[in-house]
């Protein structure tokens, strides 16, 4: 093995090692992209109020530009067939990706979401939150 | 203008119509990949067990193979910091994707769908559904 091998060989060996590791500290290989999904719904205290509803998306947009915020999608309730365990009572949703608990935690006390909360959460009666670690 | 220039003109012309009128029928132009996010939470008849958690989780994956599946992300409860309106009480989320209703009405009454509801279904207590329209 010459040296430039010997070097290549070094450098892929401490990958696979790292990868190994890092393995072992979770149940199954990750294959997310981003390691947490920010799941967000609201009802709104005016319900039905298409303005109250476009007002709100308006605030949830500039949500967006917070720097660890990886992916934003907001939505609306869904036309799909109505079964019992659906629940179809809320507003807006709102669904953000951090990369991780960091991320989050830097999104949560940032000015421009504690803006938004102080703007728009006259618009709303209830807001449920479901913070999940992508496996 | 040549015949095969007009024929480009108009089919240009009807596209340009054609993207009007859709974004007429919207608020805000779609920016949207996918049309649907499906947003499953499920509660486990024996809360933290892990072993059953790891089954549903396995029983969740089999979903990913129904063809209209754009996406599927499998979360925990995460480590965010604990406030009144986040629900730490479920045990698995489930994401999917779809391109609109009638993907995801497909994926309901798939028979891998069915059959998992019937291999996994006695592993929870309950689950609730919220389908987004994204916008």
């Amino acid at each position: 093995m010459n040296k430039s091998n010997r070097r290549k060989f070094l450098s892929t060996a401490a990958a696979l090692t790292a990868g190994t590791a890092a393995n072992a500290m979770t149940i199954t290989p990750k294959s997310e992209k981003y390691g947490i999904a920010h799941q967000v719904y609201f009802w709104l205290k005016r319900i039905g109020s298409e303005e109250d509803r476009q007002e709100l998306i308006k605030g949830i947009k500039t949500l967006k530009s917070i720097e660890t915020v990886r992916e934003m999608h907001i939505g609306i309730v869904a036309s799909t067939e109505k079964r019992s365990v659906i629940d179809t009572s809320w507003s807006v949703s709102e669904l953000l990706y951090f990369d991780n608990v960091g991320g989050q935690a830097v999104y949560q006390t940032h000015p421009i979401h504690l803006e938004f909360a102080k703007n728009y959460g006259h618009l709303w009666e209830k807001v449920v939150v479901y913070d999940s670690a992508l496996i």
